[in-house]
Parts: C-alpha cells; structure tokens; sequence
C-alpha cells in the first residue's frame, strides 16, 4: 500500500539544491548520510552535481525506474511536478512543500487540485507542508526527512500531524535512546493520514507499537475500526492537542482542522483501544516501555528497594494508578530471608536496605520474579558507598534476560550521566530516575493487557417497531418541528422498546378501567381540562391507586367532586399513569459531535447533571462491552449496585436501553439530540424507566433520509 | 538557635577513620574538598593522621572550642560520646550513626535516653540515623554530609527525613543544576525535625525556598502555625509520601512513624500554605521555577511559540491548570504585526512560525512583556535549519535580565545537550523540555500568589452556652455512653448556636398549643405511644400544619381518633417538630485522625456522600477563611449558590455553622466523631438546619477533663 514510499529502491528528491541550509540540501544530505539502500536522484532545472550526484533537470530524464518522489520544489510548481511524476510512472510521493491548506483558501484549492490529480493517477502522497518520511529497516535506511538527528533504530512506528513538532520529537526520541522503525510526518494530509499509517503498520512486523501525534481525527468511524482492531495486536499511544478550547482554537487556526470536542475525542480513544497520553514527556516515557516489556499476565507488582524512602514513593504511585501490591507468598519471604540481611523487609515493599550488594539485587530479583504472586517488579536503586549504578543495572538486565516474561523497571535515583551511559549501550529493560514514571510504565502495560483481553463485544440488533418510530418523526418533520414533544419523544423510545413510564387517555369508566388495567396497578390519575389549570387544589391528581376497584372508586369521585364544584364542563379526561417511585435518577441520551458524529451519554441525572458531571459518553454505535464499561465507569454505580439496602439496579436492562439507544440514531444519524432524564430506577424491581424524554433531529438530514418536506401541507410537495 | 549546627567555626568528625568507603573517612574528604572556612578536628582513639589532619584520640583533647561534633562512632558509643562532647562544652551534634529507634524497641529505648541527654545538657542535635548537614554560604561552606555529589550553591533550604532518599537527592539536584544553601538530613529526627528547620530558616536570607521530603508530621499544630507564617514569606514546597494505605505501612514499617491518614496531612499542608507535589521530579521542577521566577501579579499567560502544535500543548496545559490565557491587547498585536511575517498569529498562542530568527524572538518577548494584560509568559523554541538553542536562550536571558517582574519561563523542545550546556552556565529564568512543565511551574506560582494574598483570616469565639453543653455529656459520660442520643446530641449544636431543626414534647392541648407557638408554622406532630409502633398507619403523624387552629383541630383530632380505636390508653404525648423543608442535603461534622486530631468535614450529604465523596477536611481549629473555602471547594457549592431557580444557601450562616463545630471541638477536643447529617438547607430561606445529629466522645479523656465517672451511680464517686 505504502510500500513505494517506505520502502523504495529508488528516490529523486525533485527540488534538489546545493544550497546550504535549504531544505533541498538538507534532505539530500541526510538521505547519504543515513546510507540510503537504493538510488537517489537529485533533480533540479540547473543541473549540476548535487551532493556528489548527477543532478537530472526533470524527473523525466532519469534513466531509471523511480518509486518515490520527493517534491520540495515551490508550491506553484508542485502540480506540474506531479504530472511529470505521473508521465514517468512514479506512484509514491512525499511532499514537503508548504503553501497548501494551512494558509488559507487558495491554498486550499490548490490542494484539493493535487488531490484530484494523485487519485487521478492512481497515486498515494504523503504531506504536503511535512517534514518527510524515514524508515530505519537495515535494508532500506531510509532518512527522507530534515530532522536536526540521524534516526535511531527501534521498534516504533510514529505518526506526526505537525511537521515541525516532528523534528523536535525526533531529536527526543534520539535523546532518550527510543529508536523507532518508521516515521511519517503527515503534513496536511491530502492523502495519506493517520488511518492510512495504522492500516499499513498493522502487518509491519518492524512496528512494534504505534505512536501518534494528534490535532484532528480525520474520519472518526474509519479510525475506530482500524485502531481497535490493530491495538489488540500492538499498542497504540496518542497525544491528541487540541483538548482545550483554547488549545482547539489555536489548533484549528494552524491547520484548518475543526476543533474537536475532546470528550468526544476521548470516548474515540478509549472504545478503540488506543493508550491517550496527556505530554509528549509521558508519551515517550510509555513508548519506552513497551518497547523493552513484555505485556504481563496480571496487575500485581513487586517493588525491590535498597531505601525506604524511594519504596514508599513507589508504593503510593502504585496504589494510586489502582495497581495491585504482590502479597509476596511465604515460601519466597523465607527463601529472602535466607540471604537478606536480619534488618531487611522482606514483606512488599521488599527493603533490601542500604549495604545491598549486587548479588543480593540479583538474587532477590530472581526470586521474586519466580513468585507465582508477582506479575510485574520495580527495582529500585539509590547510590550508596562502593556500589556502582551501571553494574548494577547490568546485573538486573543479565536476571531480565534470564526472565524475559514479567515487566521489569528499573528506578535509579543517580546522576543523569547514567542514562546517557545506557544509551550508548544494548538495554533490555527500561530504567527510569523516579518511581512515579516507573509506577505510570506499568500502568500502561496493564492497560493494554485489559484491552487485549477484553471481549470484542457485539453490536445487537434488536426487533423493533420502526414504522411506528418513522411515523412519529415523520409527522414531526412534515409539522416543521425539529424538536419532537415529549409525548412523540417517549413514543419513539417506546417504540425502540425502551422501557417508558406507560401512559394512557380516557374520557369515561369503561376507558378509564380498560387503560389501568393495561398499565397493570399502582397507576396516577391526572386530570386534563381547558378550564381548571390547578389539578391539584381540586383534587384532580390521585396517586397510589392500587386496583380496578379503587379507580373506580377515585375516579366516580373525581367527577363527583368537579360536578358538585361546578368544574366539570371543562373536563377533557384523565390521563391515567404506571406510578414508577424511584429513588435514583440517572440520565441516559445522545449528544452529536461535529465532528465525531453521535455519542451516546449515561450518568447521573436530575439536578446533579451539571453539579457533579458523573456522566460518560461513548461514539456510537455501541457494542454490550462498551454499553457494560459505561455503566460502571460512573461513580453513581454504586447506587445502582443498591447501596444502603436499595434495590439493586437491572443492569442488563440498563445495559440494553443504552443499546436500544444506539441502534436507534444508527437507524436514524439524523437525531442531533436526545435525552432521557430521568431514567428513574425503581425502588421496587430495579428497572431503569425512561420518565422523561426529549429528541431533537437535524430537520434537512431528516427530510432527505425519510423523504416527505418541512412545509405544512403545501400542494407542491403534500399531495 | 541552629547556628552551632549550620555555621559551625570548628568541626570535630568523631569517629573519622582512614578506611575507605567507611562513612568516617567519607565525612572527613568532603568537609575538605569543599572547603569547609573554618578548622576540622578528627577524632579517633587511635590517632594518627586521617585525611592529612592530625587526628585527636578524644574530642577533650581537641585544644580549641568547638562548635560542632560530627559523631560517626557505633550506636554503642554513642552516649558516651555525648557526654564527652557535654564536657568539652560543645553544643551542636550531628549524629549520623544509625541503630536507633528505626531498629526497634531497644533503639528506641537509647535514642529516649540520647534524647534526655541532648535536652539536659542544653545542646542541639540533628539525627541520628542521618545523612548529614550542608551550608553552601561562601563563608560556611560546609559539607558535612556523605552523598555522592559535592553541593551546589542556590537558595533552597532542603529537610530530608529519609536519610538515603536524601543522599539521592543531592545527586539530582547537582544535576539539575539546582543549587541549595542549606541541608538538613533529619533522620529519626530525636531532636531537631522539619519544624525547628523551618522555624530557622524563617529569618535567614540565604534560604529563599524550603523543600521538605517527609513521611510524618511530629507535631501537626506547631507545624501549621509555623508553615503558615513562613510560607507567606518564602514558599514552601513538601514532598509527603506514604499517601495510600499500603505506602504508609511500608513508611511505617521502616521509621516506626505513625501512618498519617493522607486527607489529614492534605488539608494541614493546604491549610499551612505549603506546595504539595506527588512526585520528586515535579518537587524539583517547582523549586527550579521558584528559584529564578518572582511572584507573578495575576494568573494570565502568554505563549510565544515557532510551532503551532507545541503551542496548542502549552495551551492545553494552561487551560487545564484553570490559568488564564492572556488576551493580547491590539496595541500589541499591532506592534507584533510590524515586524513578524504575515503569515505569523499575533493572537494567544503567538505564532511566529519557523522562520523566527533570534531577533524576532527578542522583539516579541519584549513586546509581549510590556502588555498590561500579560502576567506571565512561556516561550518555545523547536529547532529549525540555522537557528541554534543557545544563542535563542541567551537572547531570552537578555530580554529576561531587563524584565525582572514577570516570570518567563523556555520550553526547548531540543536536545538534552542543551540542558547540559545550561547546567554549567548562569542562568536567570527555568528552562524545559515539555509545555506541560512550564505550565505546571507557572500554575505552582500562581498558586504562591494566591497563598500570599490570602488574608490572615481568624478564629471567632462565639458566645455559648457552655454550662448546658456540658450537663448534656456529662450526662452522657456518666451513665458509661461515649455515644450521645440522637436528642442529646442535636441539644449540644443548640447549646453552640447552631441551627437545629426546633422541637418539642406536649401532653395535652395547652402544651401542644405553647410547644406550636414557640416554634413557628408549619410544624409536625407525631404522637409517642408505648403499645402503637406504627404511627403512619393509625394516623398518628399529621404534616404541614400551617396555623394554631389547626394545631389544634389535628390533636383533637388524633385524640379522637386514638379513642375511637381503643388506642389511648398507650398514648405517652406528641412531638411537635418544625417543619423543614429542604432539596438539599449537605452534610458537616468532625472526624478524629490518629495523629493529626480533630478535622472538620463539609460537602454533600445524604446518600451521595460515599457515592460521590464530595467532601472536604479541614484541621481544626478553623479560621473564617478557613471555612468559606471549604464550602466553595465542594462540587456542590453550585446547588448551594441556588442552581436552576432554587433559593441560594445562607452562606454566611453555613460558615458560621462550621466555625461553632470548630469552637465546639477546641473547647472539648475529646469529642471523637460528630455528624450533622443532613445539614439541610431549606427550600424557603436557604437556611443550613441539623435535622440529624451524632456525637461521639473519647471517654476516658472526656472524663479526665470533664470530671465525673463512667459509673452510672457507683457509692464510690456518685455521691
């Protein structure tokens, strides 16, 4: 797919220049410097010899086949570069020029012009306005980039959507001796995008793990379901900027991106899988830990110190990130005891204390590592007199490579001339200076073993009634009205057999019966009337009724009490109610996304919505796990679970009303908005009730999808 | 008070020793290499020459004054040595032999009599079981301390309880370029601890900032009164470990310190003024920023950036600490417009795009400085063709040195060489790697700002009735009951002013009239009955009784009823209660902590407290200031400010509520627990009413201070 621009035989760099500082220099220069495998071709109109080359004066004169151009020649001339490219044969691009999208609308047009040409000939194009591609493979060596640092080999697969924050990450990563396999700096993303970058690494087995760099998300759907299925066999790490309102309209003004909601972008991220860091510093910090880690078979952590101060440190981060401490079983705690010092702990954290020599790192490592009770160790080290840090990491990877099956970190609280130490040498274990990266390191690991390990889950198509459903939009729509009522609301919910608080209308005894005894007892009675607004000063709302014969009763009495008052002209009837008594009030609907279309919303309701802001969303559609995680990612769900002595809630019946929701705006995208609050858990059986409602569709989508007009009974279109 | 300790003139290192790698001989090379400024004397019963210095066989025979011992002889020697250093009239010790109270019962058992000593013979004494002591000053510059790394001089006062912890700190610090004036190593901190350092440092000039590493708190209220005062003046930074259960055990288990409930120790370091930090590395990056930034005067930032993507980081960031972002005025972005390309943004985050050479970077920092709407700034630089880091740093440091009231702070997303480069230059503002760290760093002075502006606050002393309360718990204490009842506790709150929901007993109609009166409609009646449980069902409970008359109709109305059932006979009277009307439910009250005593508690009460755990601690006693910011902290404080229409709380009333508590609980600190739950505020007038109450007392120590006996009418002391 991307085989002719990451890993091609032949290059011309279009744009070539003995310029020094230029990035067609620059991009010459690099491509030798890293010894590229195949050929390069300098092209450039003068000619001359570029970088020791032959320059060609167009890409048509070189005698030879070319997979990838790189184009670095002025914007006004990339088009027809393009189609020289295409006279030529050529099939892969990178583009670094700028003067595209990202400054305004005629570079706009100018570049969907050269997106018309590349899908026109059938090409695929990385940027423009990028700074370049490289991959490090031995047998492609490939640097086509204008980074400040030569790239380091690794196993990394990095995806970036700012060319220039590209360059400093890739002076970081060299930094921090994180090597990667493949970096493609997206640019603008005419063509190849992040999508694009996934779908090929997903069968790179150079790529080990995946990093993005992140201001939009250019097709959220098609995102969604190559990261969550890619993540499952390698993890995916992203940086999404943009997450402010600020930072969203900064974002937007530099790359013409829209300005995401993050919460959208953050359900986005999670349902696919794909580990969200918050800094680039944390960003790498998980690379490097998945990059030298294996995935581990629990959460359970060992902590091996040879200080107090430094465990304790790692205790609490450990706890905090919700990570287990290994209760270190007897049979390890005596074999540690048979060589640790009297004054040593050799309970969780294990305190080696200060005098620890190397050998009593090595073998309480391995002990430890043998317990059936540990899944994952830190070790721990604070310099003291005559034991050096270096040797000591060195007795640690030589235990590693002995167990390569558990994560094992490394926490050295030493001089930083020991980490550039290790990156000039072969690491098989990462080592941090503090406990809390070492703590967040194996956090993320047990992220993305409780991803890999989570069901795929199911998108379930329930029976439901949608011409009744289409009906009432319908007649919404054709009245003009956006906004449903609240009857057509929980009719439409009804209808998508969601459980509503049954309702009924009658005008005599016989209805009256007929609609309570539908409803099933208890039931409310309200009356309805044109004259008498204040049903309740005339005894016209009666709850509790428990029986046929008691509304009877109450209802012979209502029309007995408003005769007598003289209120009775007015009566339309009386709407008879399921009386639901709920003593949770939860909140359950669909909210769109600009830009990440429909997510679907649970939590706690009624006036601690805004308050407490306990509520969780998720893209939609859903599948049963994400509807499961929601339930129990909320804080309220420990009333559901019945604290107190309260009923437990149906959680699988929560569980498909929030499914039942999302087939319905898959059925019809066109809901802009929709809320059920409350969902009332009843006290007695624990159901989850919908109360209340309120739908609101986008009323052009509407028409177009269910065909009929806005107008009101015209003669053009309502024959 | 500590300056025998600190500014020693002469130093004898008892114990000192030839041998290598022993902590004898360690002691003795760094007091040298650094060049101690004043006479170092070692001691050793074998004299001879050690370290180039004729050693002393005892510290009598040292012929000069000396001002302080270093003792490094074994545990076992070392109230000998005491005694001798008493003898020479020395004044200040240092005792870094370990083998004491962190080894257990017998060390304890010496470290209390160590303890006797020091306090009979008048002297000082930091230890045992420590590191050391340094003083940077040029005219001290003592090294008195074993850690890997000579010190580096800056402003930082540095109190570390781990003594290891503390040695690896020193190393860092070196690293990060991280100058400190004075260090206290306080071990098992017999004598001097974080509190006499900071009571020290409170008045010397050379220390700018204190930094605190702890895993305890000796003596919460002094600690409190002191951090407080002082943190106004120079701020204080602490690192607290043991925060989860499980690190508090390890931290227990290795210095024998109690295991601090961490919401205890959050609210005193919140209450104290100090900056709490969770891990080293943020510990390290505030100090770096408090170590070159001033004050700032408001909380708006302005980015300067040559790259969108970081920019919209450093956005994010900023949003997400709750800072503001600058709005730019147009004069301004008028002046930046002069001079950058067109293609630049003069809107925060500016953008002056790759192309920024040094001159703009100058240009614009300036301009941006003398913006009246800007308080402080974050400058970014991502390495672009021919544009070195240095050079741009040195032009910011120029601008910098001509800025000197507004904090700036570079992110420099190059290379670590860079740092390297700084760490061996002068340099007057911090520099980063990643956005996130200057804006924690700005978000840590922002919060020094407001700490600083915070007014005194004070303690009222409300006018009670202290007789009544305290019948009430003797009452209680006498009968054996640490637990009040539910009326004695509710009549304690009143006897402290507190609004209580009002009531009373009647047995007949002219006492329900006057118990009716007396409270105010609408009230409730509920009859007590000895043989009636079930009051609902026989019509015993009559709600919203709204006048006298029918106060009156309702009992005789009961009473009627009662007869007519044959239920009289059992009738004792009613309760007539005020009818209180509420919507929200809060909940206030006091909890005891182990080692840090009374704290006070507010939030949202009702089934949402363990749910929602939207609840606040403060240490008692509180302050006004105190007290409002508990109630403007909670989540809930927006249904308190009358959310959707509702009545807003009394708030004055609500603090007023929690002062009493705290008024309450320093007069009889023995009460143990007490809760108001709910706190209701009412629907009508917003006012905060203890409609439940419990009280519980400690009462051995309730006896001990209130007198009485925990008999219930014994012969011996009931008389």
């Amino acid at each position: 797919m991307l085989n002719k621009i990451m890993k091609p035989k032949t290059i011309a760099v279009i744009g070539a220049s003995t310029k020094e500082h230029t990035i067609g220099s620059d991009i010459m220069k690099r491509l030798q410097e890293y010894n590229f495998n195949g050929k390069i071709y300098p092209v450039n109109p003068k000619g001359g010899i570029i970088e020791g080359l032959q320059a060609y004066t167009s890409v048509l004169e070189i005698p030879d086949e070319i997979d990838l151009a790189i184009i670095v020649v002025n914007a006004k001339f990339v088009l027809s570069t393009v189609d020289q490219c295409h006279q030529k044969g050529i099939k892969g691009l990178c583009i670094i020029t700028a003067g595209f999208k990202e400054t305004g609308a005629e570079g706009a047009k100018l570049e969907s012009e050269l997106l018309s040409k590349i899908r026109e000939y059938g090409m695929r194009c990385v940027g423009p306005n990028c700074l370049g591609v490289v991959n490090t493979h031995p047998d492609i060596r490939m640097d086509g980039c204008f980074a400040e640092s030569l790239p380091e080999r690794g196993n990394i697969g990095f995806v970036s959507q700012s060319g220039a924050l590209g360059g400093g990450i890739l002076n970081i990563l060299k930094d921090l001796n994180l090597g990667f396999a493949q970096f493609i700096s997206i640019g603008n993303q005419a063509d190849v995008n992040a999508e694009t970058a996934l779908e090929y690494w997903e069968d790179e087995d150079d790529v080990e793990q995946i990093l993005l760099y992140m201001e939009s998300i250019q097709n959220p759907a098609n995102f969604r379901k190559l990261a969550s299925r890619i993540s499952k066999k390698k993890p995916i790490l992203a940086l999404k900027a943009g997450r402010s309102a600020a930072g969203a309209s900064a974002a937007s003004s530099h790359t013409g991106s829209l300005a995401g909601a993050d919460k959208a972008a953050n359900a986005l991220l999670a349902q696919s899988g794909v580990i969200r860091e918050y800094s680039l510093k944390n960003l790498f910090s998980t690379a490097k830990v998945f990059a030298s880690c294996p995935i581990p078979k629990g959460d359970r952590v060992a902590i091996i110190t040879n200080s107090g101060g430094p465990g304790i440190m790692a205790t609490d981060a450990i706890c905090e990130y919700g990570l287990q401490m290994a209760k270190i079983t007897d049979e390890t705690k005596e074999k540690l005891r048979s060589f640790l010092p009297a004054a040593a702990s050799v309970k969780n954290p294990i305190d080696m204390i200060a005098s620890a020599p190397i050998e009593h790192y090595k073998q309480t490592l391995e002990t430890v590592l043998a317990d059936e009770n540990v899944d994952m160790v830190i070790t721990i080290y604070l310099p003291f007199l005559g034991l050096k840090d270096i040797d000591v990491a060195e007795a640690l990877m030589e235990i590693k490579a002995k167990n390569p099956t558990k994560p094992i970190i490394g926490v050295f609280m030493t001089k930083s001339e020991f980490f550039s130490k290790l990156s000039d040498m072969k690491v098989n274990m990462p080592f941090f200076m503090y406990a809390e990266e070492a703590a967040e390191g194996l956090h993320r690991l047990n992220q993305q073993r409780l991803w890999q390990n989570r069901p795929e889950g199911k998108i379930p198509n329930y029976n439901v009634d949608r011409v009744r459903a289409e009906e009432i939009i319908k007649q919404s729509i054709s009245e003009g009205r956006a906004q449903l009522t609240t009857r057509e609301s929980i009719d439409v919910l009804d209808a998508y057999g969601i459980r509503v608080c049954k309702s009924g209308f009658a005008t005599n005894i016989d209805e009256v019966v007929e609609v309570g005894n539908k409803i099933g007892y208890p039931v409310v009675m309200k009356m309805t009337s044109k004259t008498t607004s204040h049903k309740t000063d005339v005894g016209g709302v009666r709850v509790n009724i428990q029986s046929e014969a008691q509304l009877r009763e109450e209802y012979n009495d209502l029309i007995a009490k408003l005769t007598e008052k003289g209120l009775i002209e007015g009566l339309e009837g009386v709407i008879i109610q399921e009386m639901v008594k709920g003593n949770r009030e939860m909140v359950a609907g669909i909210a769109t996304d600009p830009q990440y279309g429909p997510m679907m919303m649970f939590g706690l309701g009624g006036v601690f919505i805004e308050v407490m802001k306990d509520v969780t969303f998720r893209i939609a559609p859903l599948t049963d796990i994400d509807a499961s995680e929601m339930i129990k990612s909320v804080k309220a769900y420990k009333l559901l679970e019945g604290a107190r002595g309260t009923t437990p809630a149906q959680m699988d019946q929560i569980q498909e009303t929030l499914l039942r929701l999302s087939q319905l705006v898959s059925d019809y995208p066109f809901i802009d908005e929709l809320d059920i609050n409350p969902l009332l858990i009843s006290e007695k059986t624990g159901e989850a009730i919908a109360v209340d409602g309120r739908i609101k569709v986008r009323l052009d989508e509407a028409v177009d999808k269910l065909g009929g007009c806005v107008c009101s009974g015209c003669s053009e279109c309502c024959k």
